[in-house]
């Protein structure tokens, strides 16, 4: 990402105060700090909760708060609105965002439907100077930076296998009660919706188009107690599937919320004619590199030669963190309103992994093309 | 595997003298070393070449030598033939050593075709007194075994998932001469019969009978210089499948023999309701272990409390080799000889790997049913 | 670390605007983002540089800017002050802020001298309403912190030996020119200094005093080039040590510059009676654990149920960063002069790290007893 | 090591069925077939239980059995000897057969005092046209031979540290009963004489000859229970020292056999002007090496292109055992007796180890300069 940062202090609302939307105030708080240019205004709080948003604003070093998301919307004071709210509240935020000639900063995934997803980047496509941006903050570590520069000099050759797997284990334990996050009404799809989309975000940037795919889903802990009793999860557990990407390339993609052990193992490799390499997100602070001639994968430690890295540490080894792969891209969203050109996954490039995410899901292990068939920049 | 080791000495005759051929002259020299029993009388050594059988078989502690496969058959003093020559021959000597009257131990793959393994198959089953065992080496580590047993006490509790991945660089050089085995008439399947059965074996004696699968293959380097000029590649370099499992439970598998830094990348994880657990060959003497209220996955080392360790030494830590595979490989053998149940996989089970990895080879990503659906011993 | 953060904002200064003085204004700009509490208020960023003073204090959100340090002594508005200069400024810096009446938080190492320290250490105690902190960052880790609250509740039972190790490799290169930093006028201890005194901080957290020690230092890289020609290094490159504590367990410890291919490997062992644990800084979020009982060691990585990830981020896995550590370090200040019992290490613990290096920098290999043997809150 | 194996097939002689006993057994069994040359004669296996030795010996493969170990000397048709006994039997069976003009194999440490190994070794240099090597295994294995082999050709520049550690845990219980192993008149030193003396057998081969040091010892459980009520334990559980080297590089040097979770954690770090380089057994079959200019740390997996491995297997990454080790040691000690120049450590080599492991024992934080200054070849 080139670009220059913008000199007008831009103007913020942050919508959710939960595990993302402190992320995103942190990376408000510090985007110039590390970065330079003009800081942003921290203008208005919102949460659904009107004592959150009172409580947090001045902690979080906003000028105000509102419980009214309409009120984000309507302030003129407001450039660029980050959203960091429940699935299914995506749609109607970002439709009305857009409608009021916001920029937005919205978290992953899109939207519950396809559907949705399809008319909010058509909606987006519509407004063509507002900035978009996704949540897909794993592009964004230094490592991964790293990783998309080597790729793309040609590192490894002509590409031609992927092998991902993103797995956590906060659903693997049968006592987790159901809720409504477990139906296809209210939480979209499953495993794939929430930790396989994050997974495909990668896989395209590194090996660019999927042309088509076989998927098999999976519901491991098929009922879960409730109040009521027992209640069906409708939503995967897992899904598994093997790909074709455009370049002829192929690759095997696996995710799962029920893996026993794992945190955030966001894990590929890629295999190409003259070398491999590997990354796993638990340990993102380094990625394993393997080129003809060498004797084995090399670490590669995340350090100041690696993009974005210096803003933050001079010193090589000093662990980047997960809530600083935000500030770059806060940076990222801030340099593309002030005119850099790349600043992806916007709406229409989060509509591809969208595509991808259903394919899978109603594949049941036949094959399947891909439509929207497009790279991430 | 229990049971009790033959008191008679067996006659041992071993035809080839390569890779395999000196690891089954090794395990055969000192099966009784280790585990007691009779000393086998190591009667003949067979290589095409005679001068290598003459020269050899002295050092290797062979009372004679010959070049002519057919001879062995003939000879009575011999009791049991390890048979380690190129594919092609695995058909002819089987059917021979069957009609002899000999046990086989054969490596692996079966066969070059799935008729040949059939056939072979039915000719066992038509001497069942004679025992025959395949060269699955990877299921004898003490490592897997623990795994095994772990896995078949329900350490997991029920298993939901497997991921497994067998990757090696032998092919990955694009200078690499074309040659017979890059041909499905002389070498058959690709990685999936050179690597990838190794993997299924592990799979299936893990996990159970596979009900159903969709596959991919693909063949990354297309052609490769000989001295007549380019030549086409008509065996995969990789293959990648997602699988059902008779249990219901759903697999993820790849395999590839153009894997740059890969050398003996044969992996998995098993994901169960109690817990998960990982290996992978280049670290055989660990493997990774989470069950349900651990802090993170336990590395288990391999010690005399797996299965075999002792036998070979009391010390814990003191890494088990590759070749000492073999030793309990023989072991088995010996013991089924002499009258214990188990010691897979025999012709039977390995037409079962022979079904599965062929069913891969066919699929185009479309979905298989698999007949064959049968568990290893 | 428990204790109450201040409501009263704190007017904060800030000396310097290198590697450090950023992570510092990173950690006062989201500290009470992260923590809760009012925020602080950013009054004055002070660098010897005029213009970079008032080219970042907007952007790091100060209020004002200043090339003169004793104006910041002299600024009522100023209740902290944040000395990230050089070590050389540490004794003038902090006498005068102590002398006016303002809290500090003062980079490592203390001084340049022990008699430097020791003079420190009485000015703070004569100004016991003053709250002085140093930056031993890598006590605040929720990894480091997890590890002391194990060892703390017995969980390796009574520990018996330390190892410690912290390598890096920042002066490995031969051709670094010489400069002021490698005379010990200038630059005081080397790698003791720089490094060792960290890995001394962890040490004594953990063990408790030390009572005495044999140590060597060494110079791999006799003389370095300047314009002038080559120079003599003065100060070690590297130091090594055996070391009795007062419990009566015993300790190695070493400390290099000069480690090429290392970039932050602080790293220990400790062993007791019932376990053992390891850690190692490259891999911050992650520490090792056997208990007795346990097959192995296991991987504890790090996630909310450690100590301060929760209020970083509520989710396992999700990398904490070396600047968040500084976060952690500012609330524990900002506590510490609301009234919070412990925050150390303060100037008078400081001193104690202090005696250790400067002993083993003396040692030559002959035993020396530590006379200020204390431990560290 | 290069030489000629020997082409008269050697008579040879065991004694002692335990653990090490077992290990030179299957080494004799496999020397030829790995390595080509006439196959020993195995002779006689002798143990002190007559039962054990008329058991074991048909199926290790010897021709008789005895309980008398100087009927071993006393038969001419042993050329040499394996002496695999408790540590007390090793000066008086190897004054025997150097007197009865045997080669001898020996297991470490070489003799229960420093007068014995010195009397061993000045009776080893009165007879300079028998073989003696002592069982340093671990200098064997292909992943030490290859680090050898680099540290020598300078891969590493010049050396300026050396960091070792051999930590087991088999001693950590309080509950392992007293013995005499844990007197010093019964078992000599302890966890030095025992683990201690392979790290020294390391570190001179890799950094050449000490030339002094400073140490502590430590007796972490002071008492262990006999039937008799607790005992005292006389020797230590742990060593750790500081070195210099006879090249002016320094050392660290630590030692336990009371270290929880540790199985064979001998391991070590070298650091030179160009690079560094690490190893440790429980991973025997990798190290790690960084060169100036390269990323990071590159995996070196034991294969073919390292010293001795394609004898036993010509596939990368196929693991290396423990036991093979042996087969390399009984090599070595062939291609000596048959007049290859090096085979080390002999008699006269053993005697540095021992000169420094005792001096370690002796220091007590205090520098002692070594006399036996010699390399190990």
């Amino acid at each position: 990402m080139t670009g220059t940062l913008s000199q007008k202090p831009l103007g913020v609302a942050l919508i959710g105060t939960g595990f993302m939307g402190k992320c995103h105030a942190m990376a408000w708080n510090n985007v110039a700090t590390v970065f330079g240019g003009a800081r942003p205004r921290l203008e208005l709080l919102c949460d659904a909760d009107p004592d959150a948003a009172a409580r947090l604003a001045p902690q979080w070093g906003f000028a105000r708060a509102t419980s009214d998301w309409r009120e984000v919307m309507a302030d003129p004071r407001v450039d660029v609105v980050s959203i960091t709210v429940p699935n299914g509240l995506h749609y109607p935020m970002a439709m009305a965002a857009l409608a009021a000639g916001k920029h937005i900063w919205l978290e992953k995934p899109m939207a519950l439907t396809l559907q949705d997803a399809r008319a909010m980047a058509e909606m987006a496509a519509a407004h063509p100077q507002q900035v978009t941006i996704l949540g897909y903050n794993y592009l964004r570590s230094p490592a991964v930076q790293a990783i998309r520069a080597l790729v793309d000099a040609g590192a490894l050759g002509q590409l031609h296998t992927f092998r991902g797997v993103y797995d956590e284990d906060y659903a693997a334990d049968p006592d987790l009660p159901w809720s409504w996050r477990h139906t296809l009404q209210g939480g979209g799809l499953g495993a794939l919706g929430d930790l396989g989309c994050h997974l495909v975000s990668l896989m395209v940037a590194l090996m660019g188009p999927v042309a088509g795919l076989s998927a098999r889903t999976h519901i491991a802990i098929a009922e879960r107690p409730s109040p009521e009793g027992m209640k069906a999860v409708e939503n995967e557990d897992s899904a598994m599937a093997v790909l074709r990407f455009a370049s002829g390339a192929q690759g095997s993609f696996a995710t799962s919320r029920v893996a026993r052990g794992r945190k955030c193992h966001l894990s590929f490799e890629i295999h190409g004619s003259l070398g491999a390499l590997r990354f796993d997100q638990e340990h993102m602070n380094e990625f394993w590199l393997h080129r003809q001639g060498e004797a084995g994968f090399v670490r590669h430690l995340t350090g100041p030669e690696q993009p974005d890295f210096a803003a933050f540490c001079p010193a090589p080894g000093h662990n980047f963190g997960f809530n600083e792969q935000k500030v770059i891209e806060a940076r990222d969203l801030v340099a593309c309103i002030g005119g850099a050109s790349a600043c992806g996954p916007d709406f229409a490039q989060g509509l591809v992994i969208e595509e991808i995410i259903h394919a899978m899901a109603r594949s049941n292990g036949t094959w399947r093309d891909i439509q929207e068939a497009r790279s991430l920049s």
